[in-house]
């Protein structure tokens, strides 16, 4: 096959994000942890009209679709404006208005720039921007703004396909899928 | 006619409201300054979902739709809760990102209330809420939830259509309607 | 007041349609038989997606908002185009599948024209057409293509507003609303 | 990995439709000409709500996401009810208002049943009905209504992963990629 695309393994390993604090989780997530399920990362801001309309219920529609045993839905609290408007507190009444169950991560503020600091990391252009994790940890898709659901289910479902390896060393949970759905990564409902 | 509801003299007059700031407009304003003009009022809160995708997007097409010389469109944010992720200086960003360009009124807050006083004084149970007033300032309509645009924009039009008289003593508006699309409130697009 | 339209009596009198077939009524329909009604007429074709999409669902929501007994909403077929996949046979299916109520007529077609003669007489320019009549059968308003329901709420409000003498000769009519919820005109729900 | 589905060899191969005719191609199809591509098929009649709304929109954004030379999207257009109202002209005016650009069969009428040849063959229970075939020519997915696009995309792009050998068999498709975009089937955009 001509491919036109790099193999998988010259991709770059996405770097861990720097978070100052978490919603929706018991512990704090790093993308380390997540190795061996496939990540996908909505960086947002809860006062971004293309999030809230569009991108927020993709994530919500993602995490309802695929097992959590092999896709991580992750959402990024990334601001760069308004920062008076969008503290962690307002981030809380945010997520309990808007029903966000999946964990949620705000990126860690800069005290010299308005950029926070895994958003200057990844090199993120605005919100929403999306970030599509391997299972082995690296950058696979990177997109900013909108991208439409066939195009992220096929992304997604492809990579959830490849490296069975590394997935397969966490018995317990592949042991136990989540409410006996879970077929290759793919709930079939 | 055997009409269900009450003449229109018999509807109470709306006591003014209690604002502690003003958006998108030069001076405050007062329910008794719009007398002339029909007055829909949107109550809402920024981090309500359903103010964000129904209210204020049908806030928006009500300003477009209908003469501002006849129509007055006022926003009204009445937080009663997460009250510190909805002051004004959040509200302020929430204006401006989602592009909000008719008056907006804070709620005056209380000290022992959560409920601000106007949303008090009118007795609303929630957001979004609609209030209509006619030209007399008497209150028409008070619809708590979402109002479907064909009710709706029947509803004002037929307060549109009444009391001529003191609308009429605003020749300067009229003799200048708005981009000379103004008939009778409708603008004919 | 500077009004910018004609005065209602202005407005011409819309001729009576053609009509080869009626479906959904028990008896043909002349537009003067709706003579004291308010008459929205929805000029479409089958296979028109504008139609199928837009058109009728605010047909139907227009129905479900107004009175019957003030607002006559009725849809007019009227091919031409792809006359062979559009006779009264495949309508009556689209009828039956698209839960229409309202009624709807086959605009009268013609031996030398592929316009038919409703079609003709109206000038319409294509589908969906809305014509828009007073309870006095005069044209109001013609809009080619789709009115946003603000608007079309607005229009039909105005027209409801209008004209109480050749209405309230319906005693019969007023006296027993449909369901107690008309309210002159408008279904207060 | 304990799987909950067989293994793909385990599939039964979909036997081949019976068509009377044949649209938006120049020859006939047949599903082993497929062979080689993953065969998503559409069933709908023209008149079906759901089918209009829901699948044909679905049937396009799927040919403009993935490639042609990997993904074959067809139309089967299976009448079993109001077969005078659609008949091929019917169909054929159909086709042209709603701009499908996608190949589309007519499932074969039988003399002596309202369900047609191939509907009956494949056991279908309605319009819309989703057929997935893999490369292999097996069918991996039926789906009476309507899948969520996530679901979908999810579906055909984990098809599209699998049997890269009888695709690499077609050198002459994938040496010359439609416009360029074409990557292990999935468009980038």
């Amino acid at each position: 096959m001509a491919t036109l695309e790099p193999a998988a393994e010259e991709w770059p390993l996405l770097p861990d994000w720097s978070v100052s604090q978490w919603f929706n989780t018991e512990a704090p997530l790093s993308l380390s942890d997540l190795r061996g399920r496939v990540v996908m990362l909505f960086s947002f801001q809860m006062l971004c009209p293309g999030c809230v309309a569009e991108a927020l219920p993709q994530a919500k529609r993602l995490r309802e679709t695929f097992c959590e045993d092999h896709l991580a839905v992750i959402g990024l609290h990334t601001v760069f404006e308004h920062h008076e408007a969008m503290g962690p507190a307002a981030l809380a009444a945010f997520i309990h208005e808007y029903r966000l169950t999946f964990p949620i991560a705000v990126d860690r503020a800069r005290a010299d720039n308005p950029v926070p600091e895994t958003m200057a990391r990844y090199g993120l252009r605005g919100t929403p921007s999306l970030l599509l994790v391997d299972r082995a940890g690296r950058l696979r898709r990177h997109h900013f703004g909108h991208l439409p659901d066939l195009q992220l289910g096929a992304a997604v479902s492809r990579l959830l396909a490849e490296h069975p390896a590394p997935w397969e060393r966490q018995p317990q949970s592949v042991a136990e899928p989540l409410d006996g759905r879970c077929e290759e990564g793919v709930c079939t409902v």
